[in-house]
């Protein structure tokens, strides 16, 4: 089986986007604020910003590709340029077809129409087994916890509140965690837990 | 002036207390769970328990106190027996006028029926302009944070999905806070936050 992890950036009051999501703030309003430790202090964060992206295979959320819905704009290739971070095949969950889209670098989005067990599947496959990593957005990342999917949430705590927005844990059911481990930098304090099953 | 500080222990989704409230189960339902740190690895967190009850002054919310409503029943003393790990003044905010209520060890329960800055007032007067402790529950620590009134806001976040129940920051405005320094131990991480004003 696959290892499957997920790492997400919440404000003080729990929220991983804030509120009124859109192109010109993909994060909603004041949702930028949530990565200040990754941009300001990199060098504090070396370890868990590499971790991210340490994955053989990535599941998104539609959201997380792009602020679009509906049919899909064949020019939109994601949020990251020519050559994204992810350099392993990317899962897009969407209830919209499209043909795989290969990036430079070795990233290739392919859409996944089938819900969050076949992007799993299609993942583990790709992987071959190895690390997968489930990387948001909140909604995502909840349907995963809910369905029992996540080996290991890495949660990093951001000095904000946001206030509204796109709640880690809404609608997932009461359980126990257990803490692996956690540290404060600067700007954020990162928490590991895994699931008590 | 004072300075005004803050506990509260957290659920990983946010809440300071489970669902369901009620004298048989005062944290709420899976609420008792928050609080296995404290319980279970008093060692290991012993400087931030000492910190808790560390003030001049403290201020609780009527449901803190007890969980009567209505018209007070004079047997009600408190959850915490004859000799309360206060051992300080302790007001309690509630609509309901009741004569102090003195305890064994130094704490004398004031019931406050003017509010917030009424209980600020008159903690401020008894403390000598020391240090104030906002013991809770979630909705006063809510009600001081959105006035602007905590200078330090200690969070211990617990392992644990509670899934509802009361939360900490629930319609506190956006803004940006301080974090002081934080820190994981087996089965809670410690945050301290300053508000930035």
């Amino acid at each position: 089986m696959a290892y499957v992890t997920s790492d997400i950036t919440v404000s003080a009051d729990g929220f991983g986007a804030g509120p009124n999501q859109a192109l010109e703030h993909p994060l909603g309003e004041g949702g930028e604020q949530l990565h200040r430790w990754m941009f300001e202090t990199p060098d504090e964060n070396a370890a868990e910003v590499a971790a991210i992206t340490a994955a053989d295979a990535f599941i998104m959320g539609r959201n997380m590709f792009g602020s679009g819905r509906g049919d899909w704009d064949p020019a939109w290739t994601g949020w990251w340029g020519d050559d994204p971070p992810y350099h392993k095949p990317v899962f897009v969950l969407t209830h919209h077809p499209r043909e795989d889209v290969p990036m430079q670098g070795g990233t290739t989005f392919s859409f996944v129409t089938g819900g969050i067990h076949e992007a799993l599947k299609r993942a583990q496959d790709a992987s071959g087994d190895g690390r997968i990593a489930v990387a948001g957005g909140p909604g995502t990342i909840n349907q995963f916890l809910t369905a029992g999917l996540i080996d290991e949430l890495r949660v990093h705590v951001a000095p904000v509140v946001l206030g509204g927005g796109e709640r880690l844990f809404d609608r997932v059911p009461p359980g126990r965690l257990s803490q692996v481990s956690g540290r404060s930098a600067s700007l954020v304090t990162h928490i590991v837990y895994r699931a008590v099953r």
